[in-house]
């Protein structure tokens, strides 16, 4: 992840960090959501991710299986989110605001 | 511009919206940013956010040419890129920062 710009200025990267805040952590979760990111972008969007110090793979279900969560990095993007979220429900009113899938799960991370 | 995302997830589009926070105004100032966008996309980037509300275009030099300045939507954006800048800032060390070209010039707006 050579600079911020590659986080943000990269849709479905900023879909994928949408979806973790909202408590989503397999990778079918992730091709769940109604965007429909491909597969092979989620893999690559992922690694990039991984690489970049944003989120980290973590054992679920007891180790048989794996996910990914957010680091301290990644979730220091809370309040960029919600400023997105924040903008797009003010100003692009009719459309899916960014972040406002189902339910507004992100709230800003208790620490700096 | 049909949501939140064809702004924020895409690349150029940011930078051209921090270049207009940072005073620039003229087509051939975006061009000059160290980033080296592309005339075409800028073009393309320019009228998307024209259209999307985001910017207008404005007379400068007493109408004798035209540049473009942020709408009250475009600079609703400013808590974002502030957040951004600050995360890139924090995490993002050793690279150049988004909006951390020359002078922070983005103040948060004084109305909301």
């Amino acid at each position: 992840m050579a600079s911020a710009l590659d986080l943000f200025g990269d849709r479905w990267t900023l879909l994928v960090v949408r979806d973790l805040f909202l408590g989503r952590s397999r990778f079918k979760d992730f091709t769940a959501s109604p965007e429909g990111i491909p597969t092979n972008i989620l893999t690559d969007r992922l690694e990039r991710l991984v690489s970049g110090g944003v989120i980290r793979k973590t054992p679920l279900e007891g180790g048989k299986r794996f996910g990914y969560e957010l680091t301290e990095k990644g979730e220091a993007l809370g309040p960029v989110l919600l400023a997105m979220r924040e903008w797009g429900l003010r100003w692009e009113e009719g459309t899916r605001a960014l972040l406002e899938e189902q339910a507004p799960a992100i709230t800003p991370p208790g620490q700096g």
